[in-house]
């Protein structure tokens, strides 16, 4: 993980001059296409071509050299062959560019130990010089804002788009300027900026979408992705996301395992595990989508950035299939459909006499056919019942007055509202969505893009009141000893046994089983006889990290004699499993009481560092795959939101006649696993608690085993 | 469930001559809207407008009555006040009309009792009468083949769409003729026949989907239900669909709880549970998705009708994005990219010089570009490669000509192949998707929808071909007795005790434990000795189900003594639960083998009748909800497919030093069980073998408990 120095984008995306090296008059090649982009779209600056071929180029003088230029400009585009990259780098850091984009290829995207060193290079020579670059292989930037484009896509050959408020970023310039960008655009959003990374080698999509957060042309930022490579600048970026109420919605690609395959051969970005990313995206505030156009979907509402008070929807159809639908795909999302309050069914009963009970959705189906004001008068019936957070009309097919007056109402409308219009302009047939969406108005064709944004825009909502609050931020719980922590796990360099594991989790207010270490028979005897009651014994060797497997393990051992034969068996079964194993002794320890068996984990992940991860114990995490994922910290709403995603939660309910558990013991318990986690992470490599045993509701838990491997080991 | 009496409907779609009870010449009443689509729609029969009111309508004689027309017409819609309906239908048949279409609402759709009454009503004086119709309170039909329309809907009102192979079939008309049919239109598909079914008091969805599947002018039906009220018949028309080789794609509304309450306000369509019908659906062949574009996209490709091999994709782009986010979205359907044969690689080595290994999906991003023979070469070249099933080649933007190569080679391509066209056309705004799906093609704008075509095209493949080996019918195994299961059940007219269940299960080849029933405590001594080791004692009470609630259970019990005494607490135990319970005496029972303990039982559903589920036992089924569904009976491959469907399954293959358990033995139950529901439907109301205990791999299993429960009981 590299620290980005922070830089203001500001003229890179917006030069006063730019220069593009291996500007050619060919309407094929890269250079071409890129120099005609750049002279078509109403760049007011000044643009220098530079090609030592060439006298001119579209009537602009051409330039043998940057260095011949009159003046520095901001940004200088570079398309040449792979091998003169670094000349002209190194004309650029002599005339003193601050901003280069490296269009040409054969870096770290071609696979080749010469392309990897090359990227190294060029970041090496970036740092050195102060420049800042995008790319290599990449395909430049679009400022529709400020009319300056610098990319060979076709995407913005045609007439000019208009400039809108939504800022796109992506790794791949075929899917993020075509697929998604041009896409957009084809629906009626307009676009502030965009930018394709490429290999990445300095600037990433992260320093993109930090710029276009900041700008004041851009609400929302899309970004197509196929990796992060830092995980505290994403944290940063989204923190800031959340603060200026800018939504990010990204899209990963090569979340599954082919896709992660082509995805490794495209660029050199780092994917890390996709369940991983799935959950501290939401962590952090990010809203996720799977597919291109679920993007620019949840961007037609979300882009207007007014944020629903909770999760109560309503809606009025004039078709009673599409309510049904419309309701479906609300359940999906998880967004609810509360019943009318007393006094919203009072006024539909005077509005629609004769209809009885209203239910929400409603299906207006006889009534509304060609009664256009009084299906308005319902529509905002509904939509100030105080049960209701968003409205969702449903048009099916009108004339272009109704369609704009129902554009006009989910714009004006207090709750947060959006128009879905399944139907076709009776009166115009050239009058679509895009000319509805053009305008600023939330529109959609499809129930469930239409419920996915909504949902979107709630989650939002709640994460940028919980930022608010403070409570996004994690608290340290009291009774944590990161220097009592430190100075245990000094002097290991290897594995912590369980006897020392769980000393360092008791640093960090880990409730463990009462033991002491035995050295001989007679100890273990005594030491049984003052916990009382029967006992386990367990090997303690730092070599031995798999008891149970070794046999060194004996439980319920009761009466002197037993304990003294349960040391010797254990001590044993260490020797015939792992002769040359170092033993510390034999563990005498207290039988767990009774309780749900956890398992608590701390992994690393190589973008976003520790990672907690807790389940139910036995198959649920081995043969179910039943866990939750967080990056450390967490906060205490983040360790109760990891209970509920588990699909065995109920079992701490109190089911099949157990008692319910102490799910608030369990919850502070992953708080305090994340914190250790955070606080060592240059000395954890991993952490095993496991079994964590969760006593009934009051009672608490009991590390009943533990394992902690350090790094470098 | 009513068998419908099978009718040719062709003089329903496509009459020699048509009238219309309550035509008018308003243009905003529903009678003036269905007359003029009636009259504008091109149809070259005589139509009829009956009104008593006028003498002539839009240059036609206005009748006052039906029995005034010069002949009888094929098809009579009727668009009158519900009290009038009946008085219209009598009319009907007392000239011998074949096919009426009741638009009038005011029937079961109101969920008053009168209006229940008089749909019943209705049916009724359909049966007396021999007449079949269509409604009440629905859409009618379209017929763009035989250009007859009868419907009030404006999504035809425009310039007339050309005819297709597309049939669609809906309850509502507002989505089934806007949202679906009027939106497939508008990406280019052709519609053969639509009909919008409403409350269906005679003719259902299924009639009209049989009627579509049967005629040369429809290749695939799309169905956006909210329910099914005829098990049987889904079956008999799926089969056919199969049969056929026109697939069925079925979008069933009201799936989630919300949903399912605005289905019930809407019509009186019952509709099942939705796990259930979800996976009878697949076991029938049936394409199901979850929203309406779904139904037209999937459409796009299978319209077509042409089945891959097997699941293996390939792909070739411009861009690296999007090659990337086709792959992710092959993995998300279950479609495998394989890697290119030795002869491919070859190939495309000649093709690509210094290109190196070529990875499927392929990023042809740099070599593209331009190189439109090249593109064309490559792709032929993977085409041909043995172990691709399906091709999707990738366009971004091009020239009309470049997109209409790209079509043509996805139509004329020997695998089945679909363009993934992401951008958009460089020479003509004007030219999109629309025009090449209208020549014909498969081409898609998005990655996630190709590839779930492609998926349904392989799974309908694989049915297809399924139920042309026979194996798609459930063979009924040797060692059945239904004679002397019947037998057995006479004389119960409740539940059956665990004994009795079991003898019942063994006259379908079940293996129990053995077991004997003792009166007194001598006599469970005697047979605890005969069955040897230690044996379960277990009340054995028609009152008592449940025996472990009741206390009158005793495991592992060993020894004369302790048999003896485990007898008297067993009956103490029932006593104390229930003291009016009749009991039998007490099960002795051997101990049941070590295995994995599995749940199989029998549900019927008001639809579908006996379903089979199955499960792993305890917390699996109970808090996990992991069950598995069919209808009764099943083949062998459904049994094993059920299994497969287990979020637990790995359980049986031996995790955690378990052996590998005997899933042959248990599949082979699973059959046997589903012919026992099938058999006994109309006997047993419910069945639980709980737990089955699956022994370890050639070991088979053994019932431990069972329950039924009879019907009427």
């Amino acid at each position: 993980m590299t620290k980005a120095i922070e830089t203001d984008l500001t003229r890179m995306f917006a030069p006063r001059s730019a220069a593009l090296v291996g500007a050619t008059d060919s309407t094929t090649s890269f250079g071409g296409r890129v120099f005609r982009q750049m002279t078509n779209f109403g760049f007011p600056g000044k643009i220098y071509p530079v090609n030592p071929r060439l006298k001119e180029l579209a009537g602009l003088t051409c330039y043998a050299s940057l260095k011949d230029l009159p003046e520095t400009p901001d940004h200088v585009g570079i398309i040449v062959a792979t091998e003169r990259v670094f000349d002209v780098l190194a004309d650029c850091a002599a005339v003193g560019v601050p901003f280069v984009t490296v269009f040409s290829a054969g870096f770290s995207e071609s696979g080749t130990p010469e392309g990897r060193e090359r990227q190294a290079k060029l970041l090496a020579f970036g740092r050195q010089s102060g420049m800042r670059f995008m790319g290599p292989n990449c395909n430049g930037v679009i400022n529709f804002v400020d009319s300056f484009a610098m990319t060979s896509t076709m995407a913005i050959a045609g007439p000019r788009a208009p400039a809108g408020n939504v800022g796109v970023v992506s790794h791949s310039g075929g899917l993020g300027q075509v697929t998604l960008m041009w896409r957009a655009q084809e629906i009626g959003l307009g676009i502030s900026y965009e930018a394709s990374s490429g290999n990445e080698a300095d600037l990433d999509t992260l320093d993109f979408a930090r710029f276009m957060l900041r700008s004041d042309a851009t609400d929302i930022v899309l970004m197509a992705i196929e990796g992060i490579k830092d995980g505290e600048k994403f944290r940063e970026v989204a923190h800031e996301a959340a603060e200026r109420e800018k939504p990010i919605v990204v899209l990963k690609l090569g979340s599954t395992q082919a896709g992660s395959r082509a995805a490794a051969s495209h660029t050199g970005a780092i994917a890390g595990d996709d369940d991983i990313f799935d959950a501290v995206a939401r962590q952090y505030g990010l809203i996720r989508v799977h597919e291109v156009p679920q993007l620019y979907e949840t961007a037609v509402l979300l882009r207007r950035r007014r944020w629903p008070k909770g999760r109560g929807a309503a809606s009025v159809s004039p078709t009673g299939g599409n309510v049904v639908q419309l309701a479906d795909a609300g359940d999906t999302f998880g967004v609810q459909w509360p019943e009318y309050s007393a006094g919203t069914q009072a006024a539909l009963a005077r509005l629609l006499p004769g209809y009885g009970q209203v239910s929400n959705p409603t299906d207006m189906t006889s009534l509304a056919t060609g009664q256009r004001e009084l299906y308005r008068s319902a529509l905002e019936t509904i939509a100030s019942d105080p049960g209701v957070d968003v409205v969702v009309p449903i048009f099916a097919s009108g004339t272009t007055d109704d369609l704009q007056r129902g554009a006009d109402f989910v714009t004006s409308c207090e709750k947060v509202a959006a128009m879905l219009w399944v139907g076709g302009c009776t009166d115009d047939a050239a009058f679509t969505r895009k000319d509805l969406v053009k305008a600023g108005a939330s529109v959609y064709r499809d129930a469930m893009p239409c419920m996915r944004a909504m949902r979107a825009a709630m989650d939002f909502g709640d994460y940028v009141r919980l930022q608010k609050s403070g409570r996004a931020n994690p608290e340290r719980p009291a009774g944590m000893d990161r220097e009592a922590a430190l100075a245990l796990l000094r002097g290991f360099t290897d594995k912590l046994t369980e006897r020392e594991a769980k000393h360092l989790l008791a640093a960090y207010g880990f409730p463990v089983t009462r033991e002491k270490l035995a050295r001989t028979a007679d100890e273990a005897a005594g030491y049984a006889r003052e916990i009382g009651n029967a006992v386990a014994l367990k090997i303690d060797s730092p070599d031995i990290a798999h008891k149970t497997e070794a046999g060194a393990i004996r439980l319920a051992v009761h009466g002197d004699d037993a304990v003294r034969a349960a040391y010797a068996q254990v001590v044993e079964a260490a020797r015939r499993y792992a002769p040359e194993a170092r033993v510390n002794g034999v563990l005498v320890q207290e039988m767990a009481p009774r309780g749900s068996e956890m398992m608590l984990g701390v992994i690393r992940d190589p973008v976003f560092g520790p990672i907690v991860v807790v389940g139910l114990g036995g198959i649920h995490v081995e043969v179910l795959k039943d866990v939750a994922y967080r990056a450390a910290p967490v906060t205490s709403q983040q360790a109760g939101a990891m209970l509920s995603e588990l699909r065995g939660a109920k079992l701490l309910d109190g089911v099949r006649g157990m008692p319910p558990r102490d799910k608030a013991a369990l919850a502070d318990l992953i708080v305090r696993l994340s914190w250790l986690a955070h606080d060592l992470r240059a000395e954890i490599a991993e952490l095993d608690v496991n079994p964590l045993v969760i006593l009934e509701d009051g009672h608490g838990a009991r590390v009943v085993d533990a394992l902690i491997v350090r790094t470098g080991s």
